[in-house]
């Protein structure tokens, strides 16, 4: 299929993927004075003297911003704001689609972290949750933490979360089926940037016992000086043994590779010198770090990617959906670290220890348990 | 009938009034590479290389900001950004059921006029237009000034410019109605704020000859020293005969009264001293400066109010769908003078000479002819 030629045909003649509804008529005078002056004053007289009313007598509590600035969209990178809107437009369709959440595109012209914090602050009294989208790493960082730390309603930075999120609840299954544990598993990342950095930290919490972060320069070990800081202080709480070198290098022995990094950088001879029954996301997008059928010669025994045309697809829609569900219906304040580990937990649960095979791992995108079963969990969660 | 607790009960149980809505299905793996990755890349690639295609394949171009700051909210004051929500959204819900324009509400944290000026300036990429609401003078001149001249979308403060457009189309028909012309006729607006300042502006470029206006403190003329800068401005072009003195001594002679003030102000005395024919516009809500039997002792051929109940009501729904709708339509990259009264010209010539008389000088809220004539007059106007 030729998506582009599709996606060009099916934007320009909706305009775009998502409008705006209105959930009451307004047909006489009286829905008029209903809807609008005199009687809307009631309801904001009383969330003027109980703010908390908002949620009672307003749309808020079902609104999600998806908030980007443009500067890490897709494999495209720094396209500005308004180029970036077909992407944030698609987000909040799919926040519909499979959450029924009323989710708006927030495109910023600007990159300056401190006036993007600012400026999701000032919008923030009209929404129930913030979904941070492609905002470029170091500051998506700065900007996720801050928004985390002021705003009382849950902000969430999908690359980072969702990745994590999802990567997680496959590789408690991958390892499940292939009979290791995560504590044992001897665990390469590749590609520390902002997704590789939050599968790390989600893996430490499932109790990870080894986990080897990679980027272009080599392994990420106290000591090296081309590290950031993010970089820096993931090498003080990874790498056990200390291990330096490149890829080809740090891969050997490991039983699981995951990778959020670049096109064919994966060899089936690498993947040979990984453990037995060896795990390999490779999630690069399109094309993926080693193609399937070549990491299975190297004898790969589970092997995830982040495409719909082969099996054990990592898609983030498995995920934001139902933790932005879950988090407003519980009307949580903010996404903890625990409700991202009930949210992976969920996912993986969807799928029983008898169906569980090499080629389903992972639920596929439109398996209609997974965001239900997400909200729940993340729902219960918050109210622990 | 009880409006406030109509309004309560249906806020209540719609949870708000707007939701978003999905203009494409998400039912298939086919569904989701063309809505979103892969597909949705090419739309953001030919953004990217014309930022003009942002019309073509996404919503911005029917996406209108209704921005306040929750600072004049109604007769209810600076009740803050949570307690405006109810009244954005109702604007929101009025955009679409009137003009198909999907309008969002965008509630502000703050009240600072260099941060609002910023924060609608950073979310402008994803709007058509931005709709200024309930912000208070004299921070919404200088909000929309500066929009006006930093933004490339139109931008509209429908407080000042919507009650300018529908009073001075129900004007045009008043005064066709009893005979008069708008060059000779002599006008006071009560009430020096920005609804009266903007109404004003709006009839001096309809060539009002004679207009007068006068706040809490008296008439504004030049050398009165309790005049803010706004005034001071007005004073210099108006007041032809420099008047001074209350609005009691101000109205005598006066073939026209216009009032964006208070509550029974005006007497059915004070009515009797002006010119023969007298036209009134009181309207103060939910009270009007005078009622309309009171007027009508007092010997005024022509009342118009704000309220539903009664004949002649000046509502700015009749202005802000059409104007928005002419102006995306058009892809206007603002809302000129010429446009305004082009619009208060529309609205005013769906009412026949025929059809013409005291009890219908305006049309009906629910008109169906006059937004379509306002969009289509305003969109011609902008193409000149």
């Amino acid at each position: 299929m030729d998506y582009n030629k599709l996606a060009l045909e099916m934007h320009e003649q909706n305009k775009g993927k998502i409008a705006v509804r209105s959930k009451v008529t307004v047909k006489t005078r009286d829905d008029l004075s209903t809807a609008y002056t005199p009687g809307v004053a009631e309801p904001c007289r009383k969330i003027r003297d109980n703010k908390e009313e908002v949620y009672r007598y307003t749309a808020k509590g079902n609104l999600v911003a998806v908030v980007s600035d443009g500067t890490a969209v897709l494999g495209l990178g720094d396209i500005g704001p308004e180029a970036a809107m077909p992407v944030m437009e698609g987000k909040a369709l799919l926040f519909k689609e499979f959450a029924d959440i009323d989710a708006f595109p927030i495109c910023l012209d600007t990159k300056d972290t401190e006036e993007i914090i600012k400026t999701v602050k000032n919008i923030a009294p009209c929404f129930g949750g913030i979904n941070l989208e492609d905002i470029s790493a170091p500051r998506c960082f700065e900007i996720e933490k801050r928004l985390k730390e002021e705003l009382d309603i849950p902000v969430f930075h999908d690359d980072q979360h969702g990745t994590a999120i999802v990567v997680a609840a496959g590789l408690l299954n991958a390892l499940k089926f292939v009979g290791k544990k995560m504590e044992d598993a001897n665990i390469v990342i590749n590609g520390a940037g902002s997704a590789g950095i939050s599968i790390c930290k989600l893996l430490l919490q499932f109790g990870a016992g080894n986990v080897v972060l990679v980027d272009q320069k080599g392994a990420l070990c106290p000591g090296e000086d081309w590290m950031n800081p993010a970089q820096k202080d993931m090498a003080e709480i990874t790498n056990k043994e200390k291990q330096t070198g490149t890829l080809t290098e740090i891969i050997k022995d490991k039983d699981v590779f995951i990778g959020v990094s670049a096109p064919n950088i994966v060899t089936a001879e690498m993947v040979s010198t990984m453990a037995d029954d060896a795990i390999i996301f490779a999630m690069a997008n399109p094309t993926p770090e080693i193609m399937p059928d070549e990491a299975k010669k190297g004898g790969a025994r589970v092997i995830a990617t982040g495409r719909s045309d082969f099996p054990n697809q990592i898609n983030n829609v498995l995920v934001f959906p139902g933790i932005f569900r879950g988090a407003l219906d519980a009307r949580a304040g903010q996404i903890t670290e625990e409700m991202k580990m009930a949210a992976a937990r969920a996912i993986a649960s969807i799928i029983s220890d008898d169906e569980l095979n090499e080629e389903y791992i992972i639920p596929g995108a439109f398996d209609e348990r997974v965001c239900k079963a997400v909200a729940k969990a993340v729902a219960e969660e918050s109210q622990k």
